[in-house]
């Protein structure tokens, strides 16, 4: 036990072991001088025996944590590790390390080597990692397959990305209703082991129509004599494999599942969803909605190279450009007005700066609430006229505060009550906006999440500009 | 089956139909007419029937989806809803309910009715509610508990909150190593029933130290007259109470757990952790950021007063006009340059901007880098050498374009190449700090995800200014 324990709580560690077997005799250095035959005998061995090292270590680590060293370590560092990974683990280990660094990992490999990993593993995962496979290799991979897999590979591979029918595997055991628990005992003994994560078996009829589920919780508290479909539970909860997945991971955190059954229209059961697919899913979300809000495309490899991070980035920079240059033409506008007053430069990003903070904090919530499904046409009014309360509020608190500093710093009285006013209004604004935005974006079916962000802040930007030059035009000149 | 599917499916629409018999008869108003003795007895029996109607409703619907309806509700129709909840189901839904709407609805109950909601809980769920609930409650109910349970609270409460021991509960199901799985299999009848989430049974010696574990996929495939020992796994992954919840979520979702032992140092079993606890866990760690991020201090109930909003707000907007403040006081320095050259006022929030937003691109990077552990000092120096390159490509690039931008506009060519000149450095600059901050937090055992995008935009608002304003002034006046 308290080997195995240390290899949960050492990841880091491991990682810091490779790096060290890396250093050592700078194996790190090892591609640069693969062909420099000079080197004397007793460096080559002392070479070769901490290869074997970190080859040994690496055959000690779980597949996820030989991912996690790949994805912690620099590009030529990864290959060389990669390089001595026991080839009968290269599936499983693909399987584990993002997307970004599994583009890393398979670009070093040649077609051969791809086959030989790909045919390691169950056929949900090769259609996990179809997309990143060569065309020609997938081809040879499904020829490979007997009749059932490739169908299923090709009905697991149709379905799209964020649906339940892509989350599915097939790693499902069935029985029959009218049997007594003592013969399912009997027929799982025989079968010898069970698939992993299986929490309950799937009674199915002879057209393969479910008709409920048998957690093994139960099969074990009952007694041998009673009939399956006694025992069995009538009312599972199921999925279709067209569903959003998101609303399957919020099902299985609200309803406490491990595995779940995936049927058909016709009640046909399919596949299974799994505890563990659903964590790594929401996983996923979380962090790709993370890193959309910081403007990154996608799951960034830190390690990537400077032209796969420009690529990566430049979508979101250009916008906020764009968006920037709107806000700097709104201020050309106001040059001749700049000019009379030069204070309006210093205290304008004041304005526009309060009001994105401001109206990002709305929109967070609205957003958040909508993805929740407890933001409705019937609460939007009561939404509306709180988040302009809390705006007022803000405005006339933060807004007068920051006049009496203008007035302060300047000795111009009115220019603080511009001050106060600009701040109020555009801390309305976006509280207006960050309400109406998602909403919009939700009635033309379109993810509220995505770009909520960059959206309020170019309004609260350009609309802090011209409401308190625009002010300051009227009242001060 | 058909039904309970349904019920999976229409969380939404359970939503919809309470919303839909609040309205109807105007229930929702009726908080505001409860003094109204005048209303004619007809209307008073169609109140009366709908409360029936919307009473069923409730107790039809999963605690989990209650609790769902609850927080989708303003706060008025809430506490309606909330009066019509079975008191037998108070306790179930309080734990399901977010903190903040969890406030809400215990401020509405009194000290009998908490007392009772708490005591249909288990030990490790009480432990969950107590930071809410009332001294005087807590200390009734530990009075009422037996010395186990109250051991158990105690412990439970002691651990911080974001422990394994905080997370773990003691729906243990223990067995001896010695005996045959026959015996196992005739114990777990007699039982009747196994806890929640049961797929493994814990195997201890006399003084309960953990030998082992016995997964039920185990014990149905086994022969019966197998003895436990032969059975058993002995590497079963266990975790200590005072280990951090994130590591064991990392360690969950890596080896596709369900559940896991929890031991003391001396290896004695104190409970155990289950995936659903881990899960929620997560998801609230992940919504937590995202809405730090957001500049909001914590989870807020949607529907909170205008009051609770501000409280929740202040802090980040306090701070945001800080920083807005000082870059305000920077381009104060500069204000004799903007006099003469006016230009310099519309093309400096572009500077900044963009700096911002490559800034918060890095740094979100790196963060995530070092919350994965995978940023370590021995990477250290390629990421910032990467990141320089980033930086550096796209200040000539965007930087260039923005600089014949500002040249087509104001037919100065030194100012656009001090407009290029100045988005190549501020970027620089984003890229340095954005990976130099995150680093020096985490040297200084902060949280380097807390507060780093204000920090990055700090940097690259008042630097932005100072640089694009400081050359400016030394090379076009």
């Amino acid at each position: 036990m308290a080997e195995n324990e240390q290899s949960k709580e050492s990841v880091q560690e491991s990682l810091q072991q490779v790096i060290h077997l890396l250093a050592k005799d700078g194996l790190a250095d090892e591609l640069d001088r693969e062909q420099d035959t000079q080197r004397p005998l007793t460096e080559m061995l002392a070479h070769k025996q901490s290869l074997a090292e970190l080859q040994q270590k690496l055959d000690e680590l779980h597949p996820a944590d030989v991912a996690y060293v790949l994805e912690a370590l620099p590009i030529e560092e990864r290959l060389l590790v990669w390089d001595l990974v026991k080839a009968a683990r290269d599936g499983e280990i693909l399987l584990e390390v993002s997307d970004a660094v599994r583009q890393t990992l398979i670009a070093e490999m040649d077609s051969n080597e791809l086959l030989a990993a790909a045919e390691q593993l169950d056929t949900d995962e090769i259609a996990d990692l179809a997309p990143d496979l060569p065309h020609d290799v997938l081809q040879e991979l499904m020829v490979s397959l007997d009749l059932q897999n490739r169908q299923r590979l090709e009905s697991a591979m149709s379905y799209p990305e964020h649906s339940v029918g892509a989350l599915m595997d097939f790693d499902i055991v069935t029985i029959r209703e009218d049997i007594a628990l003592e013969v399912v005992l009997r027929y799982l003994r025989r079968l010898g082991r069970l698939p992993d994560l299986t929490d309950k078996l799937f009674v199915v009829d002879r057209e393969n129509r479910l008709r409920g589920v048998l957690p093994l919780k139960r099969l074990v508290v009952h007694d041998p004599e009673v009939s399956v479909e006694e025992a069995m539970a009538d009312d599972a909860v199921v999925f279709h494999p067209e569903e959003e997945a998101s609303d399957a991971a919020q099902a299985f955190s609200r309803y406490d599942l491990v595995t779940a059954p995936v049927v058909d229209a016709d009640n046909n059961l399919v596949g299974r969803l799994t505890v563990d697919s659903v964590m790594d899913f929401m996983q996923k979300e979380s962090e790709s909605e993370a890193l959309s809000l910081a403007g990154l495309r996608e799951d960034e490899d830190i390690f990537a190279s400077v032209w796969k991070s420009l690529q990566n980035r430049w979508a979101w920079l250009l916008i906020n450009l764009c968006t920037a240059f709107i806000a700097s033409r709104v201020i050309g506008l106001f040059e001749g007005s700049i000019e009379k007053i030069v204070a309006l430069a210093a205290l304008m990003p004041i304005v526009a700066g309060i009001g994105g903070n401001s109206g990002n904090q709305t929109i967070t919530m609205i957003v958040r609430g909508l993805a929740l499904g407890q933001v409705s046409t019937h609460s939007m009014r009561a939404l509306l006229t709180k988040e302009l309360a809390v705006a007022l509020l803000n405005g006339l608190v933060w807004g007068g505060a920051l006049g009496l500093v203008a007035f302060a710093l300047y000795h111009n009285f009115a220019l603080g009550l511009v001050m106060t006013a600009a701040m109020t209004l555009n801390l309305l604004l976006a509280a207006f906006m960050g309400v109406m935005i998602p909403l919009i974006m939700t009635k033309l079916n379109r993810d509220p999440a995505v770009g909520s962000s960059v959206m309020i802040t170019a309004v609260t930007d350009s609309g802090g500009f011209f409401i308190f030059l625009g002010l300051a035009t009227l009242f001060l000149l």
